[in-house]
């Protein structure tokens, strides 16, 4: 049985899951779903209570009765690509290509249904206090009076982007920043503003789960700087998961139905672990560059065990 | 306890589920998700292990933990209303919003995430198959040698959008349309097709389900129109449902975690029923106009239940 790939092109992390797969004699197929219609095609007949499909890619090609898995890397929109563009042949590429897969027996990672839910980060939030984290006091308002109070009890706080995205076009880059308590919070009326308790930060922790395994790495903080996300100083060393940790991560992933994910916590003066976030399709190159942490061979053979 | 319907303003439906369930004493708080930020306002907080949070919608306040109920009905796109629109200010708005709301222990009709995955209509194919529905055989091809072949085996057949959609800027009506198995089908290499066994119509089905309920509503087709959407010639009359179907339906309103369903069948001129599509969206206001049949009622019933 077959793996696929979902992925874009140029994809480092992507060849290092895929190279291990073919030493682990797995039968797979790349594609990006951009190439849906012309490098890529589809066909799938629904008759008599049987279904029967196939993808092409190139000269490659997969019956959909015979995919073991498939990978959500960083796929391109389908019908990118097209010599005319349109919303509606996009549309229709879409329905067609994940309409098709959801369909199938294949084992995800991560399903479309349980990513489109776990990227909704006060869900993310909640379910995080439920899992048994540490999570930091977070607000989310519109209103100038709440964030005035919450700011007057919790006096060191920073202020974060609810999406995940950066405003602008081109997007100017929003990290996380701190904010003095006495701030004028008028305009949170002006659309949803996301304040947390800023935690005072020994280390960035990055853990990453692949079905079963955990992978934790640490980077010492910068006392200046509040999100490291945007800079690139110190080096990330593996870590040990605390006991408390492994069982929450597990909670979490179960709960969100997800194969994959990469969380970030904020370690404090005491060594606790503080949840910030669980990015459901976060990157993990750069950890398993620096710790030799075995990330993408974790990913293939979960990807290689037959359904 | 409060149920929260989320349309936008102009909605004759839902007014009349709104006013259902004014009469059964059951508080409700109607807003526009496009009204935030603006005329709606939220606020919530994540603090020790506890989730306090409320909707604001002009001066009627809801408290998210009281929340019996959601009903997503036509809701407008969060932003859109707000005087500085921006992609950032819509994607901050919906995250906000959808992803406190999906937080609370609140019944869906529809959840989100299950609504999202109904939407695709391979998908649908593959689960009416299981659910034992009758289904006319299908093919969803970019290659002309398929749909050829597909074209010579049935013979009968029509071509549908497979998103829905219709393309174009304003978008063109794309009816269900007849076409001859002699077509050229060179074309569907430009964009995933739909072609489907054409099922000679005696009358067209309406059946929507709400929670146990189901309501089916019977139109005498005309037998030059293939596609009766886009007409309004004939009346629709109550029905009963066969028992076959009956199970079916509950099948698959199960497996797809749906609240509510808009069936469409095709009655052939042995009396037997094929599944067209599933709309979890679908109206109904018009069937309930022709048939007398308690539809609103029914959703106001369910909505009124205690979690």
């Amino acid at each position: 049985m077959t793996v696929l790939v979902l992925t874009c092109e140029e994809d480092l992390t992507a060849d290092i899951v895929v190279s291990t797969l073919q030493d682990l004699g797995v039968p797979l197929v790349r594609l990006d779903p951009a190439d849906l219609p012309g490098r890529v095609s589809l066909s799938a007949e629904y008759a008599e209570n049987d279904f029967h499909g196939y993808l092409k890619s190139g000269e490659r090609m997969v019956s959909l009765g015979s995919l073991r898995s498939v990978w959500v890397r960083r796929p391109g929109t389908p019908g990118a690509r097209t010599a005319e563009q349109s919303a509606w042949i996009a549309a229709e590429a879409e329905q067609a290509l994940y309409g098709m897969l959801t369909s199938t027996q294949a084992r995800w990672m991560n399903h479309p249904v349980a990513a489109a839910q776990a990227r909704y980060k006060p869900w993310q939030l909640r379910l995080a206090h439920r899992s048994g984290f540490l999570v930091p006091a977070t607000l989310l308002t519109t209103f100038p009076a709440m964030a005035r109070q919450f700011a007057a009890a919790h006096r060191d706080l920073v202020v974060k982007s609810v999406s995940g995205k950066h405003p602008g076009d081109p997007p100017m880059v929003l990290p996380t920043t701190r904010i003095s308590p006495d701030t004028d919070f008028s305009g949170v009326a002006a659309g949803p503003t996301l304040l947390q308790q800023h935690i005072p930060k020994e280390a960035d922790i990055r853990l990453t789960c692949v079905g079963e395994h955990l992978f934790a790495a640490r980077k010492k903080a910068d006392p200046e700087e509040v999100d490291s996300r945007f800079t690139h100083q110190g080096t990330w060393e593996p870590v040990e998961v605390p006991d408390a940790v492994h069982q929450a991560v597990n909670s979490y992933m179960s709960a969100a139905q997800l194969a994959y994910g990469a969380f970030d916590f904020a370690e404090d003066p005491d060594g606790a672990w503080w949840f910030l976030e669980c990015n459901q399709g976060g990157q993990f190159g750069f950890i398993q560059l620096e710790t030799d942490q075995p990330i993408a061979q974790a990913i293939a053979t979960w990807l290689a065990v037959e359904p």
